[in-house]
C-alpha cells in the first residue's frame, strides 16, 4: 500500500495564481507520485471566519471547480467535502477530551492574534476570537486522524498542525492501551516559490493584489496593467528576477518559454510589452482550464454529484477509524 | 403542542438513593405533567472525565437500567443515547464558530479548576483540563438546540448552561438573519430537597458518602450501619428533621410512612431500630425496581434496543434542525 496524504483547501478566498505554484500544482503532482492522495474542502474550517452564506457556498465550488479543471482526478484520487463526512465532527469531539487546553493556548495562530489584541492595546486578549477559531487544530486533527493518514504535506507554518494531531493521537494510544489511530507524520514542502502579486510583495488575498485564476480578456488585461513597475526607459536591459511581471510569467510558462521571455529582458523589453507577453501567456496557458472550469461552475450539481460521490468513498474509512475509537473508549454497543 | 423539555443524564457515578429525589423522580414527572419530554444518556458529556472504557460502558448500562426500572416509558418519551445523535456533533463545531472565547473563560465549571490551580500554586492554570471540559458547554447547547427544545429544567448551578445556549443561538439567529434555532428556556427547579448521605453531608459520589440505589440484603444493611449517629440514648425523644437517618428515609418513603416514623422519633427510637427501619423501608420501596434493574442488566442487548429506537426518532428532529442549519449558514447542497 503506498502511504495516504490528505490535503486540505479551506474555501475563504477565489482562487488566483499564486494558489497554482503555491499549493494547487504541488499538490496534484502528490497523485502523480503514486501516492495514495485524498484532497477535501475544508468548508467547516472556513466557517470560523466566513459567516456569509452566500460567500461560503460560492467559494466552495469555486474551489472545487478549481481542482477539478486544473487536472483532479476523482476517479483516481479521493476528493470530498468536509460536511459530507459527520464522522470527523464526532471525533473531533473525543479527540478534544484528550486536547490539553495548554496545547491550544500554544497554537501558533491564536498566539498571533492575541498578540495583536494585547498590542493593539485591547483589554480582553481574546477579543474577537471565537472557539473554532480557538479549537480548530482539534478539528484539523479530526480531519487527519479519521483517515489513517501517514502524511501531511505542510509548510513551515504548518508543522504544528501536525504535531498537535500527533500529540492528540498518541494521548488517546496510551490511554486506551493500543494503537487506536494512526500517527502522522508532516511532509516539509518547499514553499519558497512564492509568486509574487501586482504589488511585488507575496501574492495574497489578504495583500488585495492578486490575479484571480479565472479573470479572462479585457478585465485580465486591466488587473495586469496594475502592476507595478518603475521608469527604467524600454531598451534599458533588465534583470529578470527582479520582475514581478517576469516572475508571474514563469509560475504558469514552460521552462522554453520562461528563457525566451528573460532573454527578451536582458536585451531590453518595454513594461508595456512585457505586461502584453504576460497577458498571452496567461490566456494561452489558463485557457483550456478555463472552459473546464466555466463548464463546471454552469452546472454545479455535476460538482456535487462528484463531491457525493468522493464522500461515500472517504465515510467508510472514517467510518472504520470512528468505531475502533469508540470501542477502545467505551462508546461502542 | 406541549413544550418541550430535555433532560440529560451524565453516566459518571452508579446511581444512588440522593439520584432519586434530586434528579430522577422531578425528571420523570415532567412527563406526568404532560410536557413533551426526552431525556438522553450524556454518555459523550461523561467522557471529559470518564477515560477508562470498562467503567463508561458499564456506567451507561446502569443510568439507562435505572430510569428504565424506575419508570421512564420510553413508548411515551424519548430516551436515546447522546452518542447515538452524530448530528449533536456536528451542530457543536457550528455553534462553535458562534460562540465568544471569552464566553467559554467565564463558565462556573471552568473557573472552579482554574481556581483551584491557582490556589494549588500550580503554575500552569489550565493545568489538567481538557478541551472537552472547556468546551462542554457548546455540547451541552447543541444537546438542547438540536432538538427545538422549550425547557430546560436545571438547577441553580446550571442556569449558566442554558444562558450560554440562549446566547450562542441569538447569535447565530442573529448573523444569518432569521430565526433559524428555537432559544431554550431554564426551568429552575427547587432542589432544596437535598438527601443527606452517610456522614449527613449531601449524598454524593465525590463524598463517598452514597447508598447505591441497587444495593440489596447484607450489603444495603452494611451500607446503612456506617450512617453516622451520636449517643442519645435510645429512650431520649428526637427531633427527626436532624437524623440523617429520618431524611434518607422520607426521600424513598410515602407521607403517611414519614409521619409514622417521624412520631417514633418525637416518642424516642434506638438508633439501631431506626437504622432498620430505614433498611426494611429501602426493601420495601425499592425492591419491585431492583427487580427491573436486575433484569435488565442482564441483558443489556434489550436496554440498546430501546435507545436505539428512541435514536431512531430523536434523530429525525436533530436532522431537520442540522440541515436547517447548514442551508442558513452555507453549507448546505
Amino acid at each position: 500500500m503506498p502511504p495516504r496524504v490528505l490535503t486540505g483547501i479551506k474555501p475563504t478566498g477565489s482562487p488566483h495564481v499564486g494558489n497554482l505554484l503555491g499549493a494547487i500544482r504541488p499538490a496534484l503532482r502528490l497523485a502523480e507520485q503514486g501516492l495514495d492522495a485524498m484532497y477535501f474542502i475544508a468548508d467547516y474550517h472556513a466557517l470560523t471566519t466566513v459567516q456569509d452564506p452566500k460567500a461560503l457556498r460560492e467559494l466552495t465550488y469555486e474551489v472545487a471547480a478549481t481542482w477539478l479543471a486544473m487536472g483532479l482526478d476523482p476517479d483516481r484520487v479521493q476528493f470530498y467535502r468536509q460536511s459530507d463526512i459527520p464522522e470527523i465532527f464526532e471525533l473531533a469531539w473525543v479527540l478534544a477530551c484528550f486536547t490539553s487546553k495548554g496545547w491550544m493556548n500554544k497554537a501558533h495562530a491564536y498566539k498571533a492574534i492575541v498578540a495583536a489584541n494585547e498590542g493593539g492595546g485591547e483589554a480582553d486578549a481574546d477579543a474577537g476570537i471565537n472557539v473554532g477559531i480557538y479549537t480548530y487544530p482539534i478539528l484539523m486533527a479530526a480531519d487527519i486522524l479519521a483517515f489513517d493518514i501517514d502524511l501531511v504535506p505542510v509548510g513551515k507554518d504548518q508543522v504544528q498542525h501536525v504535531e498537535i494531531a500527533r500529540d492528540i493521537a498518541q494521548r488517546l494510544n496510551h490511554i486506551c492501551g493500543s494503537e487506536v489511530l494512526r500517527l502522522p507524520q508532516a511532509k516539509l514542502e518547499d514553499n519558497s516559490a512564492i509568486v509574487p502579486g501586482l504589488d511585488g510583495r507575496k501574492m495574497s488575498k489578504s495583500y488585495d493584489n492578486t490575479i484571480p485564476l479565472f479573470a479572462a480578456g479585457k478585465q485580465l488585461k486591466k488587473i495586469i496593467n496594475r502592476i507595478v513597475t518603475d521608469s527604467t526607459p524600454p531598451e534599458v536591459p533588465k534583470d529578470p528576477e527582479t520582475s514581478t511581471i517576469f516572475q508571474i510569467y514563469r509560475a504558469v510558462a514552460s521552462p522554453d518559454d520562461t528563457r525566451a521571455f528573460a532573454d527578451r529582458f536582458r536585451a531590453g523589453i518595454g513594461w508595456g510589452d512585457a505586461k502584453n507577453a504576460l497577458f498571452e501567456r496567461l490566456e494561452a496557458e489558463l485557457g483550456d482550464t478555463r472552459s473546464r472550469y466555466d463548464a463546471l461552475m454552469a452546472d454545479p450539481s455535476k460538482i456535487d454529484a462528484l463531491l457525493a460521490q468522493g464522500a461515500t468513498r472517504a465515510r467508510k474509512t472514517a467510518r472504520a477509524t470512528l468505531d475502533r475509537v469508540r470501542k477502545a473508549i467505551g462508546i461502542s454497543r
